[in-house]
């Protein structure tokens, strides 16, 4: 596999890390970036992990022959489509998205003849920013969840399995609602949980927080706006996820309160196996 | 500061760790190591991290000139008062208690006339458990909390501060009261929701997960036995802890339910600060 002309949409941390890693790997020939913000794009260009910025996600898309959008979720299918209408039958495009079921449903419905689009969701990332923490082996070994519906072109899938493969990652199929329900628990419930436990936390006891507080909180760290549109993008299966942890929360004050060691050891032992 | 006969009590991790600190540190002329399990004293011995092994916490008393209790928090005060009724006036008692209130009082209620004893709590550890993970480096650069009170020997403060300190690690004097409420909130609290968000999580959702669930819930791998005293030694705190974590994930669900993103975004923002 070897794309002439790949183009990165969003060239923050994981537009910047496939890039690197698509150069690293010589799986492209020319990486054509595009950024709303032109100094993420700029600072992209710099760092030479694109070869050339393009202001219009229009013209770059002309040019492509696979295309990854890797904006926050809720300007993902937008981009997507726009792209869609630009290029030439035959591209491949493809997101980064960590919600999947409504924006593949928004873009297959709009999808225009001939172009090849499937949904993916690499599982890696990190709570750090921008294209100066791009990391060429963040995908390596790493999972790759790719979301067709019955409407997805085989070819979109074969295509878009092939490049993450080259990028070292690991691909697996999933239905989009499945997804967004599985993930629920995964990625955006620990992401509440994380952000709840730092957010009550007074600001004078920090000095007295362990490693045990900075792992348990430490992707709070991400971008507030990044998540703020997951979470709410993937709100029902989500809040679903949030009902049974408060559940299971219950379940320790519960023991807490009955000062009942045996319950309590039970309910730290179905999280240790885990 | 050198210690002739420095005796561990409760060989594990965190006893071996300092056994082991205190060597390469010469601090110490001589380690004995106590456990009420002989295979893991006999495994800290044949590690060479304690020169010696004793059966019998009351002989191993007799000859110390510093003793720490490193066994778990629910047996923290009977091996004090035992060691304490067995040793020599002068003798420097500590422990390393994540819970510092009732131990303290019970331990200061019977403490014979002459023995030195303050509580301790180094802000340092690891999920994983055994002589076999000892690190020297432990508290290196990590903080110790003493918990003296009204009633404590000053000469025991300025020991057990010297020993730390020596090991690498900073001190800070806490009430013990109110060491426990703070470590509810940052120790405690963490990791019930950690062992509450691995908990919940279906077994088949393993393979879903990435970085991001795996720190959260690092801290759940934890020895539920270890951590069942720590948070029932805590409970009224930890109670307090948890009601208010429902009431902060209370208004991420409330946020969702209302589709609210502004106010999703401010309580991310609010966790991410910290």
């Amino acid at each position: 596999m070897k794309i002439p002309k790949l183009v990165i949409v969003g060239t923050g941390l994981i537009g910047s890390s496939i890039a690197l890693a698509a150069k690293r790997r010589h799986l492209v020939e020319r990486v054509i970036g595009v950024d709303q913000n032109r100094e993420v794009c700029a600072r992209a260009g710099v760092l030479g992990l694109i070869d050339e910025e393009c202001s219009e996600l229009a013209e770059a898309a002309a040019h492509a022959d696979f295309l990854v959008v890797c904006t926050p979720v809720d300007t993902i299918a937008a981009n997507i489509l726009t792209a869609a209408r630009a290029c030439r039958p035959g591209t491949v495009l493809t997101d980064v998205g960590s919600t999947k079921a409504n924006l593949v449903r928004t873009i297959e419905d709009s999808l225009p003849p001939g172009i090849l689009f499937v949904g993916s969701h690499p599982l890696a990332g990190s709570e750090k920013t921008g294209p100066a923490f791009a990391n060429p082996e963040l995908f390596d070994e790493r999972l790759v969840l790719l979301t067709p519906t019955a409407r997805t072109n085989p070819d979109a899938i074969t295509r878009v399995r092939a490049f993450w493969q080259a990028l070292g990652a690991g691909v697996r199929v999933i239905d989009p609602e499945e997804h967004d329900r599985a993930l629920a628990m995964t990625s955006h419930l620990p992401h509440v949980a994380a952000a709840a436990l730092a957010g009550i936390l007074p600001v004078e006891l920090l000095a007295l927080t362990a490693t045990g507080f900075r792992d348990t909180t430490r992707i709070a760290a991400g971008p507030s706006s990044l998540w703020r549109a997951i979470l709410q993008d993937n709100r029902v299966a989500l809040l679903d996820a949030v009902v049974r942890l408060r559940a299971q929360l219950d379940e320790f004050a519960q023991a807490l309160e009955n000062d009942d060691g045996p319950r309590l050891a039970a309910l730290l032992e179905q999280g240790r196996q885990i």
